[in-house]
């Protein structure tokens, strides 16, 4: 059963007829995207639909396409469908909400196919060279995991959640020179019981538990990692630590190419669950990462993808215990040379 | 023609079946929302469906509604609306995409009927509260403003773009203690010529044009303001301003209940065009703001709206000189007493 998972990557580069809007997505096609775009791709025709505003860097930056400057960008897509004679195209029903959907295709005659996340999917392997710009981007990330440690050592006694994540996406983002990943995640104590934690006006003291979820982009690509900084005098804050470490080891040590991703997942659920706290273990293992944070393979417990070499994503196992605190662990692999190595 | 403008809120108000995902209209609803959520008006049922990350905050938070954990929120809202015996139930087509639309709404029975923005439209006339909120965002904001003049003025000498857009979004925010309405524009010079423009790694020297478009929240309600500052010795950059404060002045001195948008886009479109510089002012004159940072109306070209007592908007006409500079000047207004009175 396992071929049927395995995603192919050269048929969904292959590939002639399709039309996005997504930013990433168009990135991906073209090396350049802007906050309002369409992406046309008609045979050996690429088109980059946008307005006016992204006129000059549009041109500075599309490779191999054309760029057409429009105030309706779904009148004029619609317009180049209409003359293309083109009968079927390629659409992620993920990427047009439905009243875009509806403008763009009405009475078009053409068929619209629907192929949920193909480009996704389609990115879902990385060249090296993807992969040495994550982990440059970790590498930066992990310096501001140092920097911003140090300064929860030094300055970070008694100053609330909601400023420690402003110090957090100022020293992750080395003071506005790289873009960071996604909001991070600052909590201390109970509320890192949450694993989508929104910061408090709680105060982080000396013996605060504080959890860090944070990352950078480099040349748009992302990093992702989560530490948490236990008491270590604490007995249980130590316990589940200590277990949560060992799932992840547990999962990065044995992660190898023909597995499924749930099976990934497994690795890590069984410590935990072994331990007594499956129940508290309250989301998937991990997630795919590059140009979105969240990418494919998800490395859940329903995901029959087939690991392969040169696939990129998170391993972080958590333990979250209602109003005490949560520990989670995570660090982005690639697999190489049939193992999962950490950048 | 003009009673057809005019938006029914009152309607809309009464509208009892209806779902949404958006976070704002969410909240609007009953005062909570997350990044993951269905909510689902059924009559005088009101439920709020997220997943278990968002349990806790959700039942201390949510009003006259219910909260319903689930791991697979469509499915969850399917089961609900199968057993509910409505015949019809109304949804904007822009806050669902196609893929998930589809998954909720196959074989289910039930008319699902499209209402373009419905949410923003019910939001098009605020209350005195919600003006209050508003104003106390603007005032938070343009306190930011001088605290970033002044310090552009001691320590901005020979920073580049990057930096003074971090620096905009730490005063803005003061330092984390507000949220931000969107990422501040921060453009010197050439680059202040595209009216979105990105920070770049351009230096700001003492004759630099410095324009900045910035807002913040309070308690969600968003405020929005751009101000450019020019090099007063320059004959050009002086005589765009006075053009573009003359176009500004115009608009909100001669506002008034009963026109349409489109007339107070004309208000400040015909001073810009009078003075020779039509084609230069290349969007719209403004927009409203409330929970999203545009809402309903837009003052543009082609907005039949009917202005109304208590309407928010923004009035921010703009010249841009490709390759030379732009000149922005944003002000928030609402609608008070039959004046565009500035928050």
């Amino acid at each position: 059963m396992k071929s049927n998972c395995t995603i192919n990557k050269q048929k969904l580069q292959k590939l002639n007829n399709y039309i996005l809007k997504n930013e990433n997505s168009c990135f991906y096609e073209c090396g350049y995207s802007c906050d309002n775009l369409i992406y046309l791709s008609l045979g050996s025709q690429k088109l980059f639909i946008t307005d006016g505003r992204y006129e000059i860097d549009a041109k500075l930056n599309v490779k191999n396409c054309q760029v057409i400057v429009s105030t309706n960008l779904i009148k004029t897509a619609r317009k180049i469908l209409k003359t293309s004679n083109i009968k079927k195209i390629n659409f992620d029903p993920f990427d047009f909400d439905v009243a875009s959907f509806l403008q763009l295709s009405k009475k078009l005659n053409i068929n619209f196919k629907q192929k949920p996340n193909f480009s996704k999917l389609k990115r879902i392997i990385k060249t090296n060279d993807e992969i040495k710009l994550i982990k440059k981007a970790m590498d930066i990330g992990k310096d501001g995991f140092k920097k911003f440690k140090k300064f929860l050592d030094l300055k970070g006694y008694n100053q609330n959640e909601l400023y420690l994540n402003f110090m957090a996406k100022s020293i992750m983002s080395d003071y506005g020179k790289y873009q960071l990943s996604f909001d991070p995640i600052t909590a201390c104590n109970e509320n890192s019981a949450k694993p989508h934690a929104y910061p408090l006006e709680t105060r982080f003291k000396h013996n605060s538990l504080f959890l860090m979820d944070a990352g950078v982009k480099y040349e748009r690509y992302c990093s992702d990692r989560t530490v948490t900084y236990i008491n270590k005098k604490n007995k249980l804050q130590q316990k589940i630590y200590d277990i949560v470490l060992k799932a992840q080891e547990n999962a990065i040590n044995k992660t190898s190419i023909g597995m499924k991703a749930s099976e990934v997942d497994k690795l890590a659920r069984d410590v935990i669950e072994k331990a007594g706290y499956g129940k508290y273990f309250v989301h998937s293992t991990g997630h795919g990462i590059g140009l979105d944070i969240h990418e494919y393979p998800h490395i859940s417990k329903t995901s029959d993808i087939i690991i392969e070499e040169n696939m990129v994503f998170t391993i972080e196992p958590g333990i979250y215990l209602p109003n005490k605190f949560g520990i989670r662990i995570e660090d982005t692999v690639a697999i190489q040379n049939n193992k999962a190595v950490v950048l």
